[in-house]
């Protein structure tokens, strides 16, 4: 077996040869993170995640790594401690490796991380550093929040697969908080069970058996919020995904959510702006031209919200939620896409959340697999997304569909 | 008019005769204080909160002042940045004077606090320095948070007005993280108009008209969650207190939810010590034999709380919240008491939450008015509850009744 110490090396020499174009890391200390390394090799291996290298997007509190928030006003944060979900990753063996790239505040106003599979385009966002850092093969496992749309895409950008759990499925204890309503934690990793040994660990959940090939799922191709936003490429590929698993015999309805959720997307980014304005009142008040044009962009749309629009918006939010109880009544999980297209050109914007933001406030978990090839290259993910708080059968599903379909 | 300078002066001035025996504040710095309070006479008086002194329990990020969260762990933790709620009462124009004593992480484990009409008395908790500054006359106004009952049951005890908004109307960015679900950020004041200014101001809702005295509101009584812990002497008062409500010619229904809502104290609980293991991963791991016996039985349960249990305790809170929504369409608010009984004797425990814990769960706005006493001449709250987001109109409740019927 190789040793942690081994694997950390190897995880450096990863970075050393792929970080100076990608750019995913705010934070790496290699003395300290190989000293951790050599002491858990001195443990016994009996822990659940023993030897896991982990990379935190920088939203996350460390006591022993800066935290920056992606902004120039923490650039000098030194944390006390850690956020609990990074204090319970060590407690069960994990090594956090470093802290990676968010946008300014997990919000629009990008980092300098470049996308792996084509370093002229976007990696997506907010999470897009620790989405980078996982698609170029630097680690397996990386943490990453998810408030509008910042894990399933830059997951479906990047070409790997992202987790993101049902709402308040994992502690935001120490995490920035954007929006109480949206805020998420979640997972990218390399492969399905890479995020599955990391969620199953970290909230004890008893992981369901695995679906027998013969037996199947209730699956649905859903287009729903987003999907008119989605360019036409990116729809023909999930419709031919789609096509060939029912030429494998996979039955699957299609079902058509956009004028049952119609007002959703909208509603989600009032409650995005009015909390975002309500959460950042010391920055604004006190550094407010360390802020980006864009975030101020979003504290000005976020003061213009009305208690009342804003209260219209979170029944909004509740009426969906209603509305897909009973759609999940129906079927085990939805397939659609992860994004409206693949990674965009350019850094200047990490891309289009509409694909997800939706899902995020309807709160059940969602899990991007990369499926799916554009035009040119690029990665694609298909999104399957499932019932609030039954994450563990989503991830079977998940399981059942990615051994059962090529990619495309 | 009095200047800012002057009234912190005063503040100040009963802070030293009350202090040493009621022991409210964790940090108070007078220089730096009346130096603030200095410039705020230096400027135009334009602002909403234009010199209002608020006292802050210590579980909010100052900028300027340590933060302890009642526990030694964090004895000499100084935040970066203020609590956006900190940010938004000083961007108002109000002052922070000091912090004030909680609870360990706002949790049962007790700080030195004594109620200032009994000193062998508990103040309640966990917001309890904030309570007794505002109820010994040091500050018309102070911050409190009520994750189970953490300011009705105080403001309660020590005869002052409380008032706990609907879950998520304040931002709890920069506030100690106990339990996302529960924890809501809320306000004591020496009378009713003090927690008004400062709602009003903070949250931006515009205030309904007062409602005129011949127009009378949809009331109950209610014996609700936790009626039938109360004690014989506080049931017997707050009957009172609506027999001569009704003999003034106020309609009042009787209305019985025990049964209706007879899970969902438990169903708190068990969502509170869900949450508090999760999100105290950190000091569990790193600091265990500096949390209180009493913190570490709140761990101990919250660990054996399966994600099963938990998802059905949150159901609960969802499933009452529905029945409440019906219940809602025929009162405006619902009378109840703020408290078992009066303050306990003894420092070792705050009291019990159970006439408070299900109205956090249910996430409407809850009110005490300080109306009754005990047979032995300590205060005991009236509670009022209204419909979620429906504060205005529960403050409006408030108003008609506090200038109606006399204290009992």
């Amino acid at each position: 077996m190789i040793s942690v110490y081994e694997q950390t090396q190897a995880a450096l020499r990863a970075i050393k040869a792929r970080e100076p174009e990608v750019r995913a890391w705010t934070h790496l200390n290699e003395e300290s993170v190989l000293e951790e390394a050599r002491a858990i090799d001195h443990r016994a291996a009996g822990e659940e995640l023993y030897g896991v290298i982990v990379a935190a997007k920088d939203i996350f509190e460390t006591a022993d790594m800066p935290t920056t928030y992606g902004s120039p006003i923490y650039k000098d944060y030194r944390p006390v401690r850690d956020a609990a979900v990074i204090a319970r990753l060590r407690e069960k063996g994990a090594l956090i490796l470093g802290k990676t790239f968010s946008t300014e505040f997990a919000s629009a106003f990008p980092g300098p991380t470049r996308n792996p599979h084509n370093l002229d385009h976007t990696p997506g966002g907010s999470s897009s550093g620790s989405a980078a850092a996982v698609a170029s093969g630097m680690v397996r496992v990386a943490l990453g929040t998810q408030t509008l749309g910042s894990i399933i895409r830059p997951a479906s950008y990047c070409g790997i697969v992202g987790f993101k759990p049902t709402y308040g499925r994992v502690s935001r204890s120490g995490v920035l908080n954007l929006s109480e309503t949206l805020d998420t934690v979640g997972f990218f990793g390399a492969i399905l069970e890479d995020v599955e040994r990391v969620f199953y660990s970290l909230t004890n959940e008893i992981a369901p058996a695995r679906i027998p090939n013969e037996k199947q799922p209730r699956l649905a191709f859903c287009k729903g919020p987003g999907w008119d936003d989605a360019n036409a490429g990116v729809q023909d590929r999930i419709g031919r995904y789609v096509d060939s698993l029912r030429e494998e015999g996979v039955f699957i309805e299609d079902l058509d959510l956009r004028s049952t959720l119609s007002e959703i997307l909208r509603a989600a980014q009032i409650v995005h702006d009015a909390e975002a304005y309500r959460n950042f009142t010391w920055e604004r008040t006190q550094h407010f031209d360390r802020l980006s044009a864009e975030f101020q962009n979003v504290l000005s749309r976020g003061e213009a919200v009305t208690e009342e629009a804003y209260e219209r918006a979170l029944i909004v939010g509740k009426v969906g939620r209603a509305q897909m109880q009973k759609v999940f009544e129906k079927f085990h999980a939805l397939i659609t896409l992860s994004a409206t297209q693949e990674a965009p050109a350019g850094l200047a914007s990490t891309g289009s959340p509409n694909m997800n933001a939706a899902w995020t406030f309807l709160r059940g978990p969602c899990v991007s697999l990369p499926k799916l090839k554009a035009a040119n290259g690029l990665p694609v993910g298909v999104q399957l997304i499932g019932k609030p708080f039954e994450d563990g059968q989503l991830l079977s599903c998940a399981h059942w569909l990615d051994a059962r379909c090529p990619n495309i």
